[in-house]
């Protein structure tokens, strides 16, 4: 399967995915957060008719949308994100972020903060301080380690 | 090309890939973070070694990882995140945290804040508000709102 080339996309988004994976399904989700509900609008994006039924078929088995009917005859149905779907959107604004750092091409933040309006970036949180974090301030620790910090916690 | 199930796994982050895509990429990402380095450290994870072989080298032709000779007879390579590939960590982070919420399985948190050694996840981030944000209050704007924005602000 021949994947399409994304690098040269205005959206920050998809030129990350170009260099970090197959990612059709965030690219999914990322036009079902901006509105997108039906195969057609789905379609947009550029990916081919059977991988999106796939992959469609699959996020719904997994949860994370809703397949609802909208229309009758012909029966047609559209797909809306669960709570588990938009709970994605801060993996989507991880990729965004890293991408419009550094992803050549259009710089355009398109997330925003429902409240104000402004920009939202993603950063590292820890609980214990309280405060957030970059990611040269966080690391990852071994399986193992996790479980015995676990036990001994 | 048949994929592994990684449904089952016990790292929330290789679960979270199951659902949401062919994330091979953000695995060896993600291995390199607690300290592969070799060819045969990331084969531990189970990719196969034609498709590790072939996304190392294009992550090394993007920058994210940088080859180094580490013996000379015979020649042999290791790969290092660049911090390119090191700011990845956050991309990481998302998709562990959403992995910890939603995909069902081990809730071991690996991602540690170095300084104090406590759990750290990932959250919106708005700057003009100073605070950091759920899923539920971040939205997304077509395109050319974002590019309008860009123009009036």
């Amino acid at each position: 399967m021949k994947r399409t080339s994304l690098a040269g996309a205005a959206c920050p988004i998809a030129r990350t995915l170009d260099v970090i994976g197959e990612w059709w399904t965030l690219l999914i989700v990322r036009d079902a957060m901006v509105g997108a509900r039906r195969f057609d609008d789905f379609r947009r994006s550029g990916i081919a008719d059977n991988i999106l039924a796939t992959r469609l078929k699959r996020l719904v088995e997994q949860g994370v949308f809703e397949r609802r009917l909208y229309q009758e005859h012909p029966e047609r149905y559209e797909y809306v994100l669960t709570e588990k779907g938009r709970d994605l959107a801060l993996v989507v604004v991880a990729v965004a972020t890293w991408g419009l750092k550094w992803s050549p091409g259009t710089n355009l933040n398109r997330m925003r903060h429902t409240e104000c309006g402004h920009p939202v970036k993603v950063t590292g949180w820890c609980e214990e301080c309280g405060r957030a974090l970059t990611s040269d301030e966080v690391h990852m620790v071994h399986l193992d380690e996790a479980a015995a910090t676990l036990a001994a916690g």
